[in-house]
């Protein structure tokens, strides 16, 4: 069975299918798309070597022209010499304006792949195949593409939306559990931002630490719901004029200590997590939600197996250091996103700084 | 006295203003944009010793916190490694998402400074100031920005309109005469598949092959009627989905001569004077366009100073290859945009190889 979501945007919408073994049924899922005979499917060693022969069989049992394009794994690749790798794969396999990128990977390949096609020839077609559950639920929905610059995140990028996002749960049997964890940080996000039926039916569940403790059912509805949540935040505001800055609930003091930790100590999911307990906290500090959803939210971060306290040896004055580099700064003023009830939050730059050095030591 | 020209596009329209002197009025008009304090000017180092002070001044007269990136002159120089190079001035001086890089040059600078304000966190703004003929006319307008490939020209690059194009006509003083004359082609070119009036009056002036030798009112009348004809395609077709291909006119032939001549030999003008006399005739082949109005195109191509005939050593069968190669084929097919009458075109992929051939034997 295939659950669909659309994402509707004004020059082109697009759908999200979910699908348990809907790898194998890429190639025709993206036939009636109108898309150019070749394609070049992005995606690195660990991946391609689970799925890549699935993806590229399927693609040619439905008449495609197949090239791949196979970069080294992990986040420290993630940069413009990457790309450069992807657009010689192009000139080589010519690939014309009418050819698409497959994105067979988490979020490190989907943000590669997505600004490769976003700039190759001013633009061809991209469709996201996201083997993570953070990419599932987040980078592959959205059209955010990018790379880092040496001295930061995603600094570099375009928005760039995919002609397809193609979800196979299964492969997530194969993803490090870890990873899987990550990826809960932003579904628990999703609960606590917009929806709160999906927060109570993972609270319902006994686990939410690994994937092959959680009912099928549960997984699916996780899926469908955070996907949903997502296209209907984007299809508001695909640019980030303004509702989309929501999904950062948990990422302002999220990404500062993750860079603080060289991103390899705390993970982007980890860092969330902790990011949000922070937030939460911050909220009850100022009156504007109640301790009781704060801990039902930390609850369940940590029954996802997520940290909920600062690392030791991260230092406190350094984090609200970092906060004033983060790319959501607006005119020197800290940008916070925080719940007022149970799947909604409110956005403000009016928190004392007092009071994050406050929670902060609290945590 | 300034003209000033619309470009009108669903989300973000603007003015390109022409007038005599306006670079001492850069920031000026840059005020009431609604853009941050923040400028990078982006140029080379001959413009930016001519005009670098001047556009300076005038941003911080008008409250500009104004830093600058000078990128290595040439053709050769507009590639990725010059885009890492704003990346890291854009980095150095932290520019945030209000922030504005200006394009102070003609088109290699401008494409540069634009593409990497279009991916620059996901796309800052961007105000041209172009300093060829060849940028004030074509290039400054219409969104295209990009980079080339070791292997190819312009295949990576995005769509990005500025906020704004202000073109200073005074600045056309210390032009090499060889760019002011590649300019004209384009300006021709504009006079043929769209303005025959600007044509005309181009027709009446005495000379056409250099600045000084041209009344300052026919200056105008080409810059405005130029900009004009870019404008009036480019809000009709914003992202090249049809009408835009026009023009392409002369660019088929064209840029199969430049690459072909190593892109030394022969420059980009002069490449698209040859190729609008290759496609005036084509025309003329398939009885599509009266002899005349060839002949009174390769009379105007002459006075302006550019070449009618194939350089020699161009291999004609070499031409015919690397059109195949060109972006402009479409499922093998060579598109070619030919006159019916003064003033309009028309785009077919039905030019039989043997006319070309021909064509080409008799030029
Ligand atoms: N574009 C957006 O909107 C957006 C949103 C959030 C995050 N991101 C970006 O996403 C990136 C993080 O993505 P991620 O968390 O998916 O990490 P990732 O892409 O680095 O993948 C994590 C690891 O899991 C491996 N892997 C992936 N799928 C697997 C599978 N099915 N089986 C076995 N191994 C598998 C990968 O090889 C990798 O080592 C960051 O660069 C972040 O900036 C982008
Ligand atoms: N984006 C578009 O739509 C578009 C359209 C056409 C061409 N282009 C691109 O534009 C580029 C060619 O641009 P161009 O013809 O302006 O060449 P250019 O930018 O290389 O400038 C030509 C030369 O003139 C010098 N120069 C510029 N202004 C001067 C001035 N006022 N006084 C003295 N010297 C000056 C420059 O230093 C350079 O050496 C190509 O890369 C082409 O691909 C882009
Ligand atoms: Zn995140
Ligand atoms: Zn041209």
């Amino acid at each position: 069975m295939t659950s669909v979501i659309n994402v509707n945007l004004p020059e082109q919408s697009y759908e999200i299918a979910i699908a348990p073994g809907s790898l194998d049924q890429l190639g025709e899922k993206m036939t009636g798309l109108q898309l150019g005979k070749k394609v070049l499917v992005v995606s690195n060693p660990t991946i391609f070597k689970h799925y890549g022969e699935r993806a590229i069989n399927s693609l040619k049992t439905a008449g495609f022209e197949v090239a791949s394009c196979i970069l080294p794994a992990g986040e420290r690749f993630k940069n413009l010499n990457s790309i450069q790798k992807i657009y010689d794969a192009a000139l080589e396999n010519r690939l014309e304006r009418s050819a698409t990128i497959v994105a067979l990977g988490g979020g490190v390949i989907g943000d590669m792949a997505g600004f490769a096609a976003a700039t190759w020839l001013r633009g061809i077609s991209v469709v996201q195949v996201p083997t993570t559950l953070l990419a599932m639920v987040d980078s592959a929905i959205g059209g955010k593409t990018g790379v880092n610059h040496p001295q930061g995140k995603n600094l570099i990028g375009a928005f760039h939306q995919p002609r397809l996002v193609l979800i196979d749960p299964e492969v997530l049997k194969t993803l490090p559990v870890r990873e899987f964890r990550a990826g809960m940080a932003e579904v628990i996000k999703y609960g606590v931002i917009w929806d709160a039926e999906l927060f109570a039916q993972m609270e319902a569940s006994k686990h939410l630490n690994q994937l092959r403790y959680i009912k099928p059912e549960l997984i699916e509805t996780i899926l469908i719901r955070s996907c949903q949540a997502k296209a209907d935040v984007v299809s508001k505001d695909e640019k980030e004029a303004g509702l989309r800055a929501i999904l950062n609930y948990g990422h302002t003091i999220g990404h500062a200590v993750e860079s603080l930790t060289g991103y390899r100590l705390v993970n982007h999911g980890e860092a969330v997590g902790i990011g949000m307990v922070a937030a939460g906290q911050i909220a009850v500090e100022l009156g504007m939600w109640q301790k009781e959803e704060t801990e039902r939210q930390n609850a369940l971060i940590q029954k996802a197996g997520l940290p909920t306290q600062l690392p030791s040896g991260v230092d406190i004055a350094a984090i609200i250091d970092a906060l004033q580099l983060d790319k959501k700064v607006k005119a020197g003023k800290v940008r916070f996103v925080l719940p007022t009830q149970m799947g909604v939050v409110t956005v403000t730059d009016e928190v004392p700084a007092d009071t994050i050095r406050q929670v902060l030591q609290a945590m």
